[in-house]
């Protein structure tokens, strides 16, 4: 994949985060997923390595966790 | 400012996530400081709000906290 995914919860650090990862690698190369709304992409995530939200998968397979919004317990609790 | 910074102590996570913050943002558009080594900075990076490293402060003065390689207790320690 030539995209990174940036996945999220829908919490205030997670739409912050959002903003700031879109300025900084633009629009066009980042998928924002909201896995509050979308479960089905949560295993995906998990897969990725991904334990907490926001976090960015980059397009050679690193997650990068960033700030601290929520675990992926917690989104899926 | 119109850069972006990145702060790191050297750590193994620092360096990982420095590669991957460079291949996403472009290696001209983000400054690297190691305030391990440059610990005049320290005082800077802390202001920035910056309470662990690696982190990533944004042109629009966000700090973004990426993965946790080390607090600034243990940088100053």
């Amino acid at each position: 994949m030539s995209k990174s995914i940036f996945y999220h919860a829908g919490c205030p650090v997670c739409i912050s985060a959002e903003h700031d990862i879109i300025n900084l690698v633009g629009e066009n190369n980042v998928e924002v997923v909201n896995i509050g709304e979308d479960r089905s992409r949560i295993q995906e995530a998990e897969n990725a390595g991904v334990n907490s939200v926001p976090a960015l998968v980059t397009p050679n397979g690193n997650a990068l966790h960033i700030n601290f919004g929520a675990s992926m317990a917690d989104v899926k609790g």
